[in-house]
């Protein structure tokens, strides 16, 4: 059985260090709470406001290390409530996507793109994805087990020598599944 | 294709007629708004206040008739929200559930169970369950196509004469495949 560990990604913001300084002030910067799974990922102490047409959201939790672009990530539930359309794209992948406005203890920033809903991927390091013949950009069936199981499809497979083995799908994912981090999924095809 | 029409529940509460008119008041009884797509079940114009100990939510629909017992059908994005922790359960199937306080304009209510996570399901008019071989309360596995396509699996079949055709999912299931209303699913199995 291919078994790989379960985390659920909430809300939360990949900040540049030009807005990092803009929103926490000049010479700011990230300090770590916690590590995630991934080498050298982690979450900050600290938080931001996002505000949508719609509505907000007063606490999003901010991932270090900076990045280039600012990216939120947010599930199709926190879109409809922020009133916004965000894509379901790659980490990364930001062109055209949705708009928000980001507000910090310093100053606030609005961003014309830079909002997703992560679509569902599964971090390999090489040396799990030789051993499973799976190779990097490939779209996987995931079952999660139980009461409310489910087969997630187009799960897209990430591998690098830099990741360590684990599925990360959103809140309506793992809801709708009665999943939570620390699970098991199986890989079936 | 055994092809479904997909139908999006988003929270919504059933009352007893006690509750109504504890509620709304001596006499009330709920008017409607719009009917449901199965036969005789309709939304009301009237809405209650539902709180929890950690959140509420102040416009939640009614759907009528009136039923022998109050029950609240919540997603579990909703049920963190509120800070209970509903069963996923049938309609109808409430003892031992979640329970809540209810406001409404002429009084409040705090039920001790009734609030459940609707299992999803699939509602079958006899005929269409006899043309394809499905008997009631089977399980089945339910195809939702696109993007973000899964695969639910234990779909409960409920099969009567005063059944339409019709697959009920909740807002999480819903935005785990990014489906709404009016999709096509496809039973697989």
């Amino acid at each position: 059985m291919k078994a790989v560990p379960v985390g659920v990604s909430a809300r939360h913001i990949h900040l540049s260090e030009e807005h990092v300084e803009l929103l926490f002030g000049k010479g700011s910067s990230l300090t770590e709470m916690k590590p995630l799974s991934q080498p050298g990922q982690y979450a900050a102490n600290e938080t931001v406001e996002v505000i949508g047409p719609k509505g907000g959201f007063p606490k999003v939790r901010i991932l270090g290390p900076t990045r280039k672009r600012t990216q939120l990530e947010v599930s199709r539930t926190d879109a409809f409530a922020l009133g916004i359309k965000p894509p379901v794209r790659e980490s990364g992948d930001i062109a055209g996507s949705a708009g928000i406005t980001i507000k910090g203890p310093a100053g606030e920033v609005t961003i014309e793109e830079g909002v997703i809903v992560a679509a569902r991927h599964i971090h390999f390091h090489t040396s799990d994805a030789e051993r499973w013949g799976i190779v990097d950009k490939q779209r996987l069936s995931v079952r999660l087990h139980g009461e409310r199981g489910v087969v997630l499809e187009n799960v897209i497979a990430r591998v690098s020598q830099d990741f360590a083995l684990d599925m990360h799908i959103d809140t309506d994912e793992a809801n709708a599944a009665g999943a939570a981090t620390g699970d098991t999924a199986e890989i079936i095809g």
